[in-house]
């Protein structure tokens, strides 16, 4: 990134004090923020910051007047915090979507097309038959295998995997080292003590606005013509595992560890924290609140129910349960001194 | 894959009705098939569709009669279902294997030599002195280190990585991102509070027949001439740590995120659920099963149990535990109650 | 590496006794050595395999007198054990170092600078403006992001990613398949329900002497300028997930599959076994210790506390209490039995 002060607060509809022709190239804090960089003052315990800042620019309420002489050029706006936070923005999506071209040396299959802006890094392999959206940005030495299909601006970082038949909407972004379409863990016992390996014939579907962290894991479904679903808008950290023919419903967040086995179908905004692990056909229903580690076991009807524990139930009612539990020491104690005292005032009583 | 129904129907010991010379290029269900495809009747429920099916061919029963004209072809066998599954068996195996040759540019180090009908995909990278048996199939980015052995039939996926020294058996299967030989987690504690890393100079086993998930690691052994061994039959889920000088007994299968701790031997055919952890040198009997999220911290001697818990136990009695814990704000309040009554009591007692 | 055992003895400061002029490529344990290996017998236990051994030398104590005639060379030495310690050392450290060069294919962008005696490896990718110390070990199909830096004598292994900025010191080891510095999971919820990314700019920094397991995660921090760290001397085991803007304290040490959430601090030379997960927003005191599988949801204040458990407390204390809930079904029995015979005796008692 590289504009001038004037460019920026043209963006931002904003007002400049002082020279508008400096160059600017990166976003900073006010209290380190160097040359050639921008930050911002919303909050009056920073104003301090504003008379030594090296910044070239800040971004200030409109009606900031300062106390002392300023080196640095103003841009005033109606919410400064803001602004600056739709800056960040751009600038993110500036460098996310930079790069552009094609890498020597990489590989694309046959019958393969790719649409306009994209990159496709050095090492970055892509099968047969593949079809790639528009502002597609592939890193380095991943792998899109034979037929998958990807949507407009959505980025592969370095080292993701698509198995074959994939399929991946628009605006997503999956991160570096995750695996989407592996086999699902499908073995028939035989009666040797053996196990025969049940073929997974079935893909992986994320749709648009999916974020995969990196080294999650997405199972593709067994049978011919199945998918494994991960809706619009969800988006999952870092070394999640997402078994064969599961369903993540819009706008679930999962955070990272958690694991989902086979069938089970998880509802629509769902928040799931860490380390969590949910059982196999399930149905988990829509804004269902999951704790940390908790294991579930069962299916959970009701929306927006809040649990917890392995096997996990209300939130409220675990902890009234763990509060106990770690005073199990004493309340054994008190029944023992209890049945004591019983004892003796029978034998006391029988004594009679 | 494409064959005539003709074909399909020599293969199937199976008897044709109709057309035997359309090809056949996919296996779907009744319901979703197109033309080209083929599909199977055996539950009488979806016999509705027979009549209406795009599908080029349908496996139904020897004794099939139907009740209106059909479009399709019928291949007369025994049993519908364990015929489908059989070409579903040999459909999966011939797009597993069918990639061979070389694609470039990839990497072969000296001394190393391969079979036939070995696939090596685009940046894969071999190292020296690497033995690869025939039919081997090495997807593109994967990383296989100096001296490694690799069985005949073996299929790496995208990503996989192999350090140095590791020995991999027949018809085994490493899914992407996997990682086999890295080093074990051996630090000597030193007087000032700084670790020593401890040298990792043994190397992985994978007998044959192994399944192994994607983002999976398998630490190297510690010593000189030690192994970790995964035994014959052994599959591994997604994400699994099988740590420095493990061993893992023969068909013993283990669900996504769980992990076994260093120079723990586990016997075979276990059934270790997801997100379970066993401590390191343990020793778990043969046919144990454990339960989702348990931590093992003792050895299991006897085959046959099934234990559940953090420290895991008894199933059974971990549940009926469970079941009493969910209960202790209320038992905690019965004993309260007893308490005061028993003091009331023996306060009335001693007013007499 | 291939040594005369004239050469070995005079890194040892030994004596010889026998041929010197034999050469040694391999250690070995005394009863599996090879011709061409050294081996060493410290405890007495082991003397009858000097006799038979196949190893060209074999490193004893001083004063160490043979019963038999002997094929071996001996190495004459104060502590037999450190002195092959310190052989195994030297030997780990020349193989993990031996590689130096440039195998082609592989990327490297414009503005990057290596030091001397580098390894890369084929298909390795090291983008623009990236600084590369002395004796780096960059694998085959790694990823080093724009602007990276790594210091001397780092080992990033096959397939290793790090993402733009990334800040790696030196003598650190990075296992295959880890990643570094990929978005940490930001998402502001807005009103429909769907989530918006909130753009995550900062890095990740690891000081010297960092050890990061295969598969692990190190998310990097949110806001310009902050920065992920991990701190001297720290040891990561494999697929562990650390999030953004953490900090792990000098010396601490985590088994695999354990995970850190966003924002917590971790102290110095704290003890965290395999699968634990720590909260957000949390500072955890030097020298704690965390039992496996715990949940910590709270600050630890006190530096040298042991805690278990989900969420976690005192580890004695949580060992008490767990053996308590494994008779809870025998308690809420006993309890029972209390309330009937209270009930039955103050019947008796107002029937008088």
């Amino acid at each position: 990134m590289e504009f001038t002060i004037q460019q920026i607060a043209a963006m931002l509809g904003g007002q400049i004090k002082g020279n508008g022709q400096a160059k600017i190239n990166m976003l900073a804090k006010i209290q380190d923020a160097k040359p050639g960089q921008i930050a911002f003052l919303s909050n009056p315990k920073y104003e301090q910051y504003i008379y030594s800042t090296q910044a070239s620019a800040v971004i200030v309420k409109k009606d900031f007047s300062p106390k002392k002489e300023l080196e640095t050029t103003l841009i005033l706006v109606d919410d400064p915090y803001s602004s600056f936070t739709a800056l960040l923005e751009e600038y993110h999506k500036m460098i996310s979507f930079q790069k552009v071209g094609v890498e020597e040396p990489c590989y694309i299959g046959s019958g393969s097309t790719c649409g306009s802006n994209v990159y496709r890094g050095a090492f970055s392999y892509i099968g047969s038959n593949v079809k790639i959206g528009d502002n597609v940005k592939i890193h380095p030495n991943t792998f899109v295998g034979d037929n998958c299909v990807i949507g407009n601006n959505t980025i592969l970082h370095a080292g993701a995997k698509l198995y074959a038949d994939s399929k991946v909407g628009s605006n997503c972004v999956i991160h570096a080292g995750s695996v989407v379409g592996s086999d699902g863990f499908g073995f028939a016992p035989q009666p040797d003590g053996t196990y025969k390996t049940i073929p997974q014939l079935g893909n992986v579907i994320l749709e648009d606005n999916v974020v995969i962290g990196a080294n999650t894991v997405i199972d593709c479904a067994t049978l011919f013509g199945d998918s494994t679903i991960i809706r619009k808008g969800v988006k999952l950290d870092n070394l999640i595992q997402i078994a064969h023919n599961v369903e993540i419903g819009k706008n679930t967040v999962m955070a990272a560890q958690s694991g989902v086995s086979g069938s089970t179908k998880v509802g629509e905004n769902c928040i799931i924290a860490g380390q969590v692990g949910i059982a196999g056909h399930l149905v988990i229903a829509n804004k269902t609140g999951i704790g940390a580690q908790a294991g579930i076991s069962k299916s959970v009807e009701e929306e927006g129910e809040k649990i917890m524990g392995s096997p996990a139930y209300d939130v409220k009612d675990y902890y009234k349960s763990y509060a106990v539990f770690k005073k199990l020491p004493e309340l054994n104690q008190r029944l023992r001194e209890l049945e004591e005292k019983v004892h003796a005032y029978k034998a006391n009583g029988q004594s009679h």
